[in-house]
């Protein structure tokens, strides 16, 4: 907070005050816990870290609210909490007009807030999920043996070689960005938001301010890179050991983005509303954008028909990479879902058990494989659900359906007039907001994260 | 094809000689391949019954359409091989407009397939899916144990007594509709179109025809009992062991249907578009209707509002029992769902195997969970790949999404203006219809049926 603090004061914008303000709240309730809470550490157990993440997200997104709240933005709480948890969550979604003309600070404290979701995000999908098991997870656990093994020689050593290839990263995005001829404001904004896929922008136009293929391009490789996995961008960047790349969800991670982005421009050629250049560009930024569950937008592909929207639709569901900041069901569990199919089939057809299933060189257990299709299963139930939700709320069927989806999946914008790529959330009601709240929070920690503490079970002695 | 040839004859419409002719063809072709294939019947086995299954509802599909081809209807022979495959899916899309001024032959016609294809679905449920253990289906399995131990002394008596009610329920229902006012004609092929949970009418209207309380109820009761599994309708029906229907899947189903009927009532009474009794009546059936897969409507419920849609739109995935003639995901992969859901978080919470899965009184092994959670997760890509296959031929979002949805479900009508409850799929390209086409034959045979025939390992010697 003291960061665009600091900005705000430079450029003379009164609302340094709340980030001041708010910091020292933040500073006081902390300390005031720790203090509350002297005494030897609880017990680590399996309980405790799914409360822990659940409150990290909860209160991270408070946090993120306030300096919103209590800024000369004219937006009540729900709507603050609403932007900070789309951005803690990587969401993109923002309630906030008129961005090209709001104070630097607020800008860039909305960027960080992603930009700093976009590292928990991170985290949470190598070093919590895995050994919580959630989502059929577990493939991806890194075992104390697999680092100090080959690639990093410590655990602490691997944890900053992550970071430093986000950051790393974010730096170049922001280089090529400023090459490209966006002021040093927008390139270090957009740079933040692209690495940690969350798509805020600093204007309501979206990246379709930016009319130049040089950005868009550039925009397009530096989120693809962010939907790949940290851990294997950090082999390759610190080990050089590019076989590392040689990846089962990588290989089909880029196979959906080229599938999709092929079959989007021959119908934007071929129903003539493109060149082929431009289609090419628009329909690579557009599903690699929306894959990443990134969110940003240089066209209103809402425009471009219904074979497009439905493909818009269909990738919605897809994600990134597992150890990416991506949201959605994510490639690998598409992987496995695909061979569980196949399996089964083998299955039914010779009456008896088969090969088991293989992810790379490694076996996946029949658990592993129930958790992945499960989690397929109740992402489904989930967006129904909240469909229904939202539409009892008052709004249409595509607000409704696609609103759900890009909470869950925590893409951005939706489909419709309402909240499609040229659209805006500030016009849903508290009540819409507050559902679409749940569903970030709840796509963002993978569904059974958030929903354990519904069980009486998780709350028994 | 001689009964509505025969009622052709007798209210003189030329129509008849069609049926002539197409029984003929039929007859003489059956006669060719029985001739052609003399000799020592094929060892049966799995390959050869998913093959047999799949031939079954194609020939049935083709057989159907002739009549329709052939006849006075302006018609092209996609169009008539749709309404045959509608006809013996039971779903009840329907491409011919002018049922009104329709030849009763080919109404009967109509109906009568679709009340053929009752048994049919009734018979796979019970006798062949079980066996093949597609979709998580084998827990149905009626062990001979099961048969010769109490409900009926041999296969050959239960499969009479599961007829005798299919045949009974329909003459009970016909008779409920002779008194509520309906002519004898319109109620004999609506009765076989109720208990089929086909949906097929006599009239351009559907069920809207008939505007009076006592019809409306009497066939929400006919499709509430089609939608049960018909083993436990014969076990009570013969056996009078009414504690038989205190099974899972229908308590779960029948409280499925009071829980949306009674939000859609109370969505319906606060939006003032009913009184309270039309609400609960339009409730009722629509609900019922769309859940047992039959699709009647009586109201245009396109218009009552997003909420009530979205519920009409989760009410198309759910379907009804098994063992009975509607399709869908049905319940009792719901409870298996929910279960293995709770089930999940508890080992996730205490990372260990707990307590298996129970389905009444049996243990649901591991195998057969994760083949009910598969059955889901398919369901959902084959929805979407479908949706967006209907995309690329044009169709609006709404219409794609919800045309492939009511194709796999068997349900009947989309949403929309196009197909809703008040359209007509006349109005869909061959394209279009192929596909739904495809989407029918995929949800009735519950997809691993029909995909089967796309593995390659399939037809290796």
């Amino acid at each position: 907070m003291l960061l665009p603090g600091a900005v705000d004061l430079y450029v003379g914008n009164p609302d340094w005050r709340v980030f001041a303000m708010t910091s020292f709240i933040v500073a006081g309730l902390a300390l005031a816990l720790i203090l509350a809470t002297r005494g030897p550490a609880p017990r680590p157990s399996i309980r405790l870290a799914f409360l822990v993440v659940n409150i990290l997200w909860v209160t991270l997104s408070f946090a993120g609210a306030m300096p919103l709240y209590f800024s000369s933005l004219p937006i009540d709480f729900v709507h603050a909490l609403f932007e900070s948890v789309s951005a803690v969550t990587t969401t993109g979604s923002t309630v906030i007009t008129g961005l090209d003309e709001l104070p630097p600070g607020l800008l860039l404290w909305r960027s960080l807030l992603q930009w700093i979701g976009g590292i928990g995000v991170i985290a949470l999908g190598l070093f919590v999920l895995p050994y919580l098991r959630v989502g059929g997870f577990s493939y991806f656990r890194i075992e104390s043996s697999d680092i100090e093994d080959r690639p990093f020689a410590r655990f602490s050593t691997f944890s900053v070689a992550l970071v430093t290839v986000y950051i790393g990263l974010t730096f170049l995005c922001a280089f090529f960005y400023l090459v490209g001829g966006m002021t040093f404001f927008d390139a270090v904004n957009h740079a933040l938001t692209t690495l940690a896929t969350g798509g805020f922008s600093t204007h309501d136009a979206s990246f379709g301010y930016f009319q130049d293929p040089w950005l868009i391009w550039t925009c397009t490789v530096f989120m693809t890179l962010a939907g790949l996995p940290f851990t294997i961008l950090a082999i390759v960047a610190f080990r050089r050991q590019t076989d590392a790349a040689h990846d089962p969800q990588i290989e089909t991670y880029l196979a959906i983005l080229v599938g999709l982005i092929a079959l989007c421009s021959i119908w934007l050629i071929l129903t003539e509303q493109y060149e082929p250049f431009d289609a090419l560009t628009h329909s690579a930024f557009t599903f690699v954008s929306v894959v990443t569950t990134t969110g940003y937008a240089t066209e209103d592909y809402g425009n471009w028909g219904p074979f497009a929207l439905l493909l818009v639709f269909g990738a919605m569901w897809l994600g990134g990479c597992s150890g990416s900041t991506a949201g959605g069901i994510k490639t690998y569990r598409l992987i496995i879902l695909w061979q569980s199919f196949v399996n089964n089939l083998k299955q039914l057809l010779f009456q008896r058990i088969v090969a088991p299933i293989r992810y790379g060189d490694r076996v996946v257990t029949s658990q592993m494989e129930k958790g992945v299709i499960l989690f397929i299963a109740s992402y489904v139930c989930i967006w129904l659900i909240l469909s229904i939700a939202l539409a009892a709320t008052g709004l249409d069927i595509l607000t409704s359906l696609t609103g759900a989806l890009t909470a869950i999946s925590n893409v951005g914008p939706g489909l419709g007039t309402l909240i499609g790529p040229s659209g805006n959330f500030h016009t849903l009601s508290d009540t819409s907001l507050s559902i679409l709240i749940v569903g970030m929070i709840l796509g963002r920690l993978e569904i059974a994260t958030v929903l354990m503490l519904l069980m009486p079970l998780f709350w028994r002695r």
